[in-house]
Order: C-alpha cells, then structure tokens, then sequence
C-alpha cells in the first residue's frame, strides 16, 4: 500500500532519539541534548518582536512571491555580496521553508529517474533520505579519520559516473564540524565545472566558522558559477528560529527558475512573517551573530579538552557546532551506545549509524546547544558508561 | 544540466498570470483579481493577535515535532471528529506546511516512479504538476459538461490500471467549484479499497460548503478508512492566513508514520507559531467561518447571475469559492482570452489550459477573493471584450 522507496526509509532520526529521553530519571541531574542541532540560547529580543511585529499583519498573512519576498531577496544578496566578497544579484536567491527543503528542490532540479548524486560519508541523514526519497541513486564517497574527515577531490574525481548529476557538500560539515578549506572547495567547483555537473554546497553552519577564517570559500567570485554551484544557507541556527522554518539558495537565475517550480509545488512560498521580521536583521544583529560565533568557538575549545581527557573517546573531527567523535565501546554498536548514554547517563547524542554505513563506531554532538559550564559535566557523565 | 521532469514543467501559473497586472492601465478601475485563490477578506482580529502573540515566543521558534505541534494535532482531531460526525484521533493526523504540501507527500507516500496516480480533468495545476516533479505518472478521468464537472465511477474504476496508486479529488473543487455528493465520494472509496488502493482527496475549500449540506461525506465512519483514505486540508482559505502555510493530512496512524518520514526530508516541522495560534481557532472562530461561508454563498449567487446575463459566456460549473466558465471566443485559445481580459478589461482569471489538455474553452473566477459589489461590475468588464 505504500511506496517502497518511503516504506525503506527509517523512522525520523531526530524524533527516534528524542524518544530517549524518557529513559532517563534525572538521576544524575538535567537532560544534556547534544541531539538535534539547536542553540542553546534564545532568539535576540529584536528578532522575537520582529516576528511578533510581523505576524500581526493582514498583509503578511498573504500569499507573497514564490521565490522569496523582494526585500529580502535583496537584502540577502546584498549581505552575500559583502560576506563572499562578490556580485550577487538578488535573482540569484530562492528564499525556502528551510534548509532541508532547499536540498530536496536542489536534488530535484539536477537530478532525474536513474541518476545519481554523490554524497561525502559520513552523511547528513536528511540528505540522504531526501535522495532515497525521490528515487535518485546515491553515490559515496567516504572520508577518513586520517584526513579530518575531508574528502579527497581524487576521490570524488574517481566516484563521478556518467549519471552522476551532482556532488553535494556540507559545510562547516554535519555531521563531523569539519571547515572545509577554500582551496579544497575551489578544487571540487572546478572538477563539477570540469566534468559538466553541479555542486550543491550546504552552508548552514557558515555563521559558525571563526571569525579570523575570513570569507567561507571564494566559489562566487570564479568564473560560470551561475551554472555550477548551487548553495545553501539555514537562517534558523544564526537567528536561533528553527521553528519558522527559513532558509535559502543561491545559484544562477536559470536555476532559481527552476527551482521556483519545485517550490510552487511544494510550498508555493516560504512563510511570509519570518521573511519580513529577518530582513531588517541580517545587518542589524551582525554583532550579535558574531557573538555567537564567539561563544560557539568557546565551546568547541571546551569540548575538544573534555574529550581529550577521557579515557578510550577519542574526538575525530570538530570545527563549527559539531563534534565527531569514536566512542569505546568496540562490541557495541552506535545506536546501543547512544540509547546507552541517553539512559545511563542522560547525555542525548545521535549515533553513527544514522550517518551511514562504517560509523557504528561513532557519535555526533552537537556541543554548540549547550553552555560551556554543561558541557564541563560530560566528562563526568561519559566516565559512568561501563 | 537540470532534470528533463522540471524542465518539462510550466511556470509557476500564478505568477505567470499575476505578471499580467503590470498590463492593465487601469482605465476601467481597480483590477479586479479573480485568478489566484485567496479570500478577499483579512484574517480575523483575534486569529493576528494569536499570530503575534505565538510568534513573540522564543519557545515557538524552536523545532517542534515533525508530525506536528500535540495540542494542534489533538483540537484538529475533536474538530474534525464533530464535522464529520467520527472518530478520529490525533494520531490520525500530520499538519504540513501547507495543502500543497500535503498533496506532494501524500503522492510520494503511495506511488513511486513508474507508478501512476489518477486525476478528475480540469485538475488543480500543482497536483499535476507536482506528479510530473516527482516522476510519477498521471492518468486522467474527463468530466464532462452535462455531469456537472463529475467524474462517473465507472470511467474511474475503468481508468485504474495495476500502475494505479490512488485517485485523487478535489471537492469542493479546484478549478470548477463542483461539490461531489457524499454518495458519489462513498462510492469512490469503496471502489478504491475493492481495488486495493488510495484516494486521496482533498477538501481545502470544505469549510465554504453550504451549510444546510451537513458533512461534506460520511467516508471517515466507514469501515477500513483508515487504509484506504488521505484527506488534505488547508488553514489557509478558511482563516485567510495563505502566507502562513498550514496545512494538514488525516489518514491511518500507518500512513502517518511513512508521511513523517516525508515530511521530516522536505521541512522537519511546519512553522510553529502558526500552530501554536490557530489552535484554540478552530473553536473560537467557528461563528466566523460560517459567517464568511454565508458571505462566499452570496458571492456564487451574484456570480451565477452575472454570467448568465452575458452573451456568448456560459457558467458551466460552481458550487464553493470556484467558477468554471466557458468563454465566448471560439478562435481564441484561453490564455489568450485571459491576457487579453486582464490587459483590455481589468479581470484576472486562469486560463483553462492551466487545467489540463481540452480546457482551452473555459477559464476559473475565483469569485471569493472579490466582494458582490466587485463581482456586480464584471457584466459591464467581460462585456468590453470583442
């Protein structure tokens, strides 16, 4: 009754773990949800009356544009121009109810019956049960503890078939926090470039990288990337707004007219309040997201020595928001270890497994949900793991 | 470089005809917009107020469950256990991120590539368009003229090949306004679960129904509903709240699982706020809703009028919110003939070829987006056309 393609998929990993926490009886004190990737500091005071100010109008209630509202289209390329230090238009953008629905319009409009598109493993699991989703093959390429967990671009070279239509790229990565270096970036463009495919860069952590990293890549200032890149972009971490679900894309004008017919289809257009409230905000919160940026860069340093202190965990990679990291237990496998630490531990992380497949010897925290004082806990709460 | 299936697919209708404002001087007065489906009244006081107030919440801008907030899936099951006069529980129940929406991953859930769903031609344009998105094939039932727009169940159950997931309607009907009798939707299920698969049906337009008909159908006290029946609604005509994106599915609790698995791939949750503040709505606006539906009734009646006064136009369906109208241009394809309405007269419709192969004689009046007054002038508007 049902299709097979779907029925194959698993339960939503995120509402599977959070399931866990009713196992726990508080024994050891609070919860510690490193689970889903969510900051764990509220949205600015700004920003939650901007979305009030926004919802209170009959105007906002209104269907609006399927690409996007025009201000904040504008406003967005205009803060895109600054930030990758190029000329991008505002028909550029595609503003989506999310960053998840941006990679499932991407993966649409490059890819067809039978084609392929190439994913780094460790994987964001909504990235590949988009894929599954929609019957579009999907290709590995897998990267190594030895390399940070980088791919390398000979190996991504060697994986592109003729059906492959697209590479597609997280970074700061989900799930393993690991920056990808402009070089390396500009490298993989040029072989998509080369070989006549797209690359489909998921930048929602970008607002995370280390200030002093500059510019995240400079694949917008290089030749033709108008018919090669397609990337992504999540307002809900930087803003701290998940739950208004907003987000975007930015690739050539003949893409986002494509998209916008994946987009009518799906959601005829983003939600229109959060689009009018995040305009203004984009410059008016910028010290305020670099801020973040700051604490979050504290916790990463706080979580590396946490885990560099702890006998048999080991941390494979990290960098923005994530931490990936091999846990001890050789005979059990990620799920168990993670309903394990939910349980006996009350620390919520999401198991390797649900990254692919060889990572049932690792964990993702998502330390940037928690303070620096909680995450000084986990050493404690790991070390009660038998 | 882009997927043929999307390439293969229209712009975005609405806005290739909302483009054609920008072609009317004016000259006759203010446009008179007929085309896309939004009720020409604002959003209750109270239904901003609750918007404001939710989405002034840092708790609401949080990630809620993919399935949808509990207390809006629990009033959501109560109301529509009184409507139709059944059992229906919360878990019964998915809000998505608008009726769009529902539809795409109501489609997915059942049919996958190489598979087919049925339509009743005329057909809304994003369901058909988003099964062609999706490479799904579409096999169409014709409803003709002298049946009202309805389809027979015999030249359905004649249609449902072994590639045939599930049928799908609309009813209160998208494009041509038609009310299907709850005999006729009975019948339909039955012979959907005799053959052992889905119907689909959507009722975004159920809360404009005359109220003398009571229920819109009697299927959810049928037996077995559950395996056999996807019913799709949409928050944002009844509340005038379209810009929002609030939607919802009613199936069985398995169905419900396989759609969050969907969901959780193409928007993880729909936006909070707006779930949070229509809640306690479906309650206290109850006196509204039938109030606006008395107002939308009014509007038929004026709309019936009117056209069966013009020469040369024939109204050749209605019932809520839609009227399907053959118009008197023979020569003259229907995109022409909306152009040339929108540019020489002011009136925006959609051009029946929107609708599906044959249409090309007919255009849709939204003529609930338009008030008495309005709808009174269009007499004098159409009857400028030559």
């Amino acid at each position: 009754m049902f299709n097979p393609a779907i029925e194959a998929l698993n339960a939503p990993p995120v509402s599977t773990v959070l399931d866990w926490k009713a196992s726990y009886d508080g024994r050891h004190g609070d919860m510690i949800d490193m689970s889903q990737a969510v900051p764990g500091y509220p949205a600015h005071p700004d920003m939650l009356n901007a979305l009030a100010a926004a919802a209170a109008t009959a105007d906002n209630a209104r269907y609006g544009r399927v690409e996007g509202d025009d201000n904040l289209r504008a406003a967005y390329a205009a803060h895109l121009s600054t930030l990758y230090a190029a000329d991008i238009a505002a028909d550029h953008t595609h503003i989506t109810s999310g960053c998840n629905q941006a990679f499932v319009a991407a993966a649409l409009a490059v890819a067809g019956r039978g084609e392929s598109i190439l994913m780094m493993r460790p994987c964001y699991f909504n990235h590949e049960s988009s894929l599954g989703m929609l019957g579009i093959s999907v290709g590995y390429v897998d990267c190594h503890d030895e390399h940070g967990l980088l791919p390398s671009c000979a190996d991504i070279s060697a994986a592109i078939t003729p059906e492959v239509r697209a590479v597609a790229l997280v970074s700061p990565n989900n799930p393993a926090g690991t920056i990808y270096p402009p070089d390396l970036l500009a490298e993989i463009l040029a072989l998509c470039k080369a070989r006549g495919i797209w690359l489909i860069l998921d930048e929602t952590y970008r607002d995370f990288l280390p200030l002093a990293a500059g510019a995240p890549h400079n694949l917008f200032a290089s030749d033709g990337w108008q018919d090669h890149l397609i990337q992504l972009y999540s307002f809900s971490k930087s803003y701290c707004m998940p739950g208004h679900r907003l987000g975007a894309v930015t690739s050539g004008a003949e893409m986002i007219f494509q998209l916008s017919k994946i987009i009518d289809n799906i959601q005829i257009c983003a939600p229109r309040a959060p689009q009018q409230a995040i305009t203004p905000m984009l410059d008016q919160l910028a010290s305020w997201r670099d801020a973040n940026r700051a604490r979050i860069a504290a916790r990463a340093t706080v979580f590396s020595e946490v885990i560099s202190q702890l006998e048999g965990w080991t941390l494979i990679s990290t960098g923005a928001y994530f931490g990936y990291v091999r846990h001890p237990f050789d005979k059990m496998g990620s799920r168990e270890v993670a309903q394990r630490m939910a349980r006996d531990a009350g620390v919520l992380t999401i198991p390797g497994a649900f990254f692919g497949d060889g990572q049932d010897q690792y964990l993702r925290f998502a330390f940037a949900n928690a303070s620096r004082e909680v995450i000084g806990h986990l050493a404690n709460r790991l070390g009660l793991l038998t």
